[in-house]
């Protein structure tokens, strides 16, 4: 099954809903408009397409592979990595000051979503490599950035985030690994780190660990862990690599999916101590992971969305040629294609509505890192921030979590034959069954949501949100088409249950938190959901306007159809889960724990 | 991870909800009261506890493997296949003339639960062979009732179901496999059935195939279908084996889940010609499939819920025990138990509302059936018969599609763990997937119960269901309990949602068929959570009147406290499902098949 990349779905996100042209007035983004986006995103396409996306089946088959501490990966991988670090693609939205592409998020963020529709076990190397970079970019010595950073842009060296433990997952407080001061300024690092992805490889000369670690006498608990850069190997003053580092690869596990990517068990200081450097100060280290995370957490729901797109397209190309049975309204005398009968149309839309929707979502996110970061004017950058930050949650789980169902359902629309592991569209469950788990599960991101998100600020992010959804509202009502009112008669519905929910988790965060937290993952879809639906909305509006200027109708056609499935299908489902939030809270935690 | 058998909970839907005392009532089944019902379950957990569960993990470790057409299961399962064939298990609900125990449905589809829940690979042998003798007994001629039956009925033969062929799927009428008459009264059988379950194996001496063939000159489509018996070893008169008969294993499927049920290619006829039976009259083949299909789709309904138990124990297990966190509420100053948490607490409460929904639901339907097909006056019989027909595509459809979402939850609830395979709880994910495609997709329950069970008689056994569920409504409304108010808070709008919902569907069906099936399967989650919801509202009403009695107050409590949840939690998301439905249909096909 081959992957062909959505640009132009990409792109009229990128020019309409994310505004890569206002993006472009931001100074040292002049270059990045909306011909830019094309041209990277053409180039990315062919990229991916040609090299990455035929390795993803070989992957799964031949997973990589563990002896005596050398992990070796799937044939082919190497050599696509080589090509992917050639064409510069890790350096797409790093500083040219390191040798990146600077290149927008709004850009970049459809360049992650290729290549992890491409392959996902291939992707999660670069994209722990981009968590390693922000992390020493934000906080680390110039040294350090020097020594390190020019050569992960370039992919000629790998990254990865080391936090868990056999004891402490979600729980960072739990984390025992310890770094000992050295006379040199040096510390000696020892401890068991696991689920380490790509922490072990053959795909590049050197691997970049950031690592969460204690220093003696440092605080209990997330203020006593500080973050060190351990090289796999010793890098020498002049860059060259030196000697092999205390960090060995013990085991790599058994998974359910991404299989050809190697999930490391990595043992450091065994022999003596792994020699690690400080990145900034000594126990700010959870300060600075969150940085990788956040970065992390926005690459895993691309993740999501790019794992659903890819089967979406299989389950379409499947649709296309399986022949069984006469359409219900007779309209073909004979055994026809099951794209034809309406609910593998159902399970198909639904797939394609809950992608475009949390695109939509997430490059509408992105312009707002851009803008945040970039912007010249600080109140716009804090606006920016906020609302990025609101966001974050929502991309990382939602997408996420609608991932598994789109998944699920590719597997459905090829009956009997997606069970079977040979057709392929059983891989993407598999695969995207990680997806609501790492780099925090999805409880993790609601708590995020509820927490630092929403009850810290009264929910006055949200009502923000919220307010400028109702002026899509606004311009929906001025439409009289049947799409229009369609998507109007849930998006409205939709803002009162999303406001209800935020008052009622902004006023139980404290005085009844078992309350509040009872509701997070059911208000985090709920958000997800409405805030997708909004872009959808958008959307809607804008394929409306350019289809009676006479633009490109079957695509425009094909936007409004999918808004207003949307709106039928998903948006429809808003209010019920208020009620879960709002109405529900007691019963989750009524029963007795014995009774469990 | 063990396997306890929920046996308390199993007696109060059978003693309560399905009303075992009243079917006991019911000529021949004087025998089969709640006492009976209490022996059988008991000595069936322990059992299945002993034997089958702990084979479940080696199964997936151990698929069944082929060599040369000879397929060897998975180590242990060939003396835990003769240990149940020994404890007369097979023959539970079937009749005592073959051998059988001639218990009722209601006892027997607990026994189901269980099997399934112990090992799922395990159970689909005997799922099938229940199939079978089914078939046998209603359209066999006295000939081949004597020959085979009450060597089905001991487990000392096994049986298959073979439908399917690469071409025909769902689509029946495209099979192609041929039987011609020869003089003798047999027939020869030739073609290729595939996804056979237990098509070849070596856990008994013999197996019976019934197949689906054409004879020359039949007519197209499915009007032209007979079924066959062929068994694998020719039977001599005096019931011994005879010689080889020409039906070979040419190879079994590497498959997402239940590895270690062999899923065969079976080639008949490459030698000649295999020696078949007509079952029955020439093509009426349909017609007697149907009857095992819908014992088989009841069962695999009770599969749903069985590996949604399983996945369920294992969680609450491990969330006993992973100690990550301090809850949110204080009550703990140091990391706790994840149970402790309000999230975790939410997934595990949706698993178990889910389960015990469906288990009341098919307990209730099951008992349906019994007096369907027993009791004495034929207008009960009549109704019985309705109901249980009603039922079937929401035991089925339901019950299946929830375990996905079930088993999913298990996952999630371990964390990073969930993905390690060692862990096993991905195993019940890849397993329960398989749930909502064989013994037809959600789809084609969903076509059943909008063309057959809604559209046919125009809605009015979904009306009598709901005005039946009218009554429990009157009940709780006389109640003051928390408890029973949120009920009715979502059963009343529950009732009125799957009235609308039944109208649309049973208007649609004729004049407008594309809209009434692109709401086939939302209709069938509605109709599923609603019957399952209300059968949630009986239990709490029996579980507040036997703790007011002072009866086993935490059991009780249990059962208040997850219909509770059911109720805001599940029961809520009905009216949101009638939307899609009635309001969604349009944009379901709206989209031109070329822009997918």
């Amino acid at each position: 099954m081959t992957y062909k990349a959505p640009v132009k779905d990409m792109l009229f996100d990128i020019r309409h809903l994310a505004q890569i042209d206002e993006i472009a007035k931001i100074p040292g983004f002049e270059d990045a408009g909306f011909d830019t986006a094309q041209a990277v995103l053409e180039e990315c396409a062919k990229f991916n397409e040609g090299v990455v996306a035929p390795l993803n089946v070989t992957g799964d088959r031949n997973p990589s592979s563990w002896k005596d501490g050398v992990v070796t990966t799937t044939p082919g991988f190497k050599e696509a990595y080589r090509q992917f670090a050639e064409g510069g693609w890790q350096g797409v939205q790093h500083p040219a000051d390191f040798g990146g592409q600077g290149l927008p998020k709004t850009i970049g963020a459809a360049c992650i979503e290729m290549i992890n529709s491409a392959n996902l076990s291939f992707s999660l190397c670069p994209l722990l490599t981009d968590g390693a970079i922000e992390a020493l970019l934000t906080a680390a010595s110039d040294e350090l950035k020097a020594t390190y950073l020019e050569k992960l842009v370039s992919g000629q060296w790998t990254g990865t985030m080391n936090l868990t433990e056999p004891q402490a997952g979600s729980d960072l407080a739990l984390v025992r690994s310890r770094a000992d001061p050295q006379p040199d300024g040096s510390y000696k690092v020892f401890g068991t780190k696991i689920f380490i992805t790509y922490g072990e490889h053959d795909m590049a000369e050197n691997i970049v660990h950031l690592v969460l670690a204690r220093v003696a006498g440092a605080p209990e608990g997330v203020k006593g862990i500080s973050l060190f850069v351990v090289p796999k190997f010793m890098v020498n003053k002049d860059g060259s690599l030196g000697a092999r580092n205390d960090v060995h690869c013990v085991s790599i596990e058994h998974k359910l999916g991404i299989k050809a990517s190697p999930t490391a068990v990595l043992q450091y200081g065994d022999h003596g101590g792994a020699v690690g450097y400080l990145v900034g100060q000594e126990n700010r280290g959870l300060e600075y992971m969150f940085i990788m995370m956040n970065a992390a957490r926005y690459a895993v729901g691309m993740q999501g969305i790019a794992i659903a797109e890819r089967a979406y397209q299989q389950a379409v190309a499947y649709a296309r040629e399986r022949v069984q049975s006469r359409p219900v309204d007779g309209s073909i005398n004979a055994s026809a294609p099951i794209i034809h009968h309406p609910d593998v149309k159902r399970m198909l839309m639904t797939m394609r509505a809950h992608i475009e929707g949390c695109r939509a979502m997430a490059s509408v996110a992105a312009a707002a890192y851009d803008a945040a970061h970039n912007h010249p004017d600080a109140q716009v950058r804090q606006q920016n921030q906020a609302f990025y930050e609101f966001l974050v949650p929502l991309v990382k789980g939602f997408s996420t979590e609608m991932s598994l169902d789109v998944a699920s359902l590719g597997v459905q629309v090829h009956g009997g034959m997606g069970f079977i592991e040979e057709t392929g569209a059983a891989q993407h469950m598999r695969d995207a069954k990680i997806l609501t788990i790492y780099e925090g599960t999805t409880a993790i991101q609601a708590n995020d949501l509820v927490g630092r998100k929403t009850a810290r600020d009264g929910g006055q992010v949200a009502k923000a949100i919220a307010a400028q959804a109702e002026k899509t509202e606004g311009e929906l009502a001025k439409r009289d088409s049947v799409a229009a009112r369609a998507m109007l008669k849930r998006l409205a519905p939709a803002r009162k249950a999303f406001l209800e929910t935020v008052d009622f988790i902004a006023g139980k965060t404290k005085v009844s938190p078992n309350a509040a937290f009872a509701g997070s993952v059911p208000y985090l879809l709920l958000a997800g959901m409405y805030v997708a639906g909004w872009q959808m909305a958008r959307s809607l509006l804008v394929a409306e306007d350019l289809l009676a200027k006479g633009e490109d109708k079957a695509f425009m056609e094909a936007k409004i159809a999918t808004a207003r499935f949307y709106a039928d299908h998903i948006l429809s489902k808003v209010p019920a889960l208020r009620d879960s939030v709002v109405d529900g809270a007691d019963s989750v935690t009524a029963l007795a724990l014995e009774a469990f």
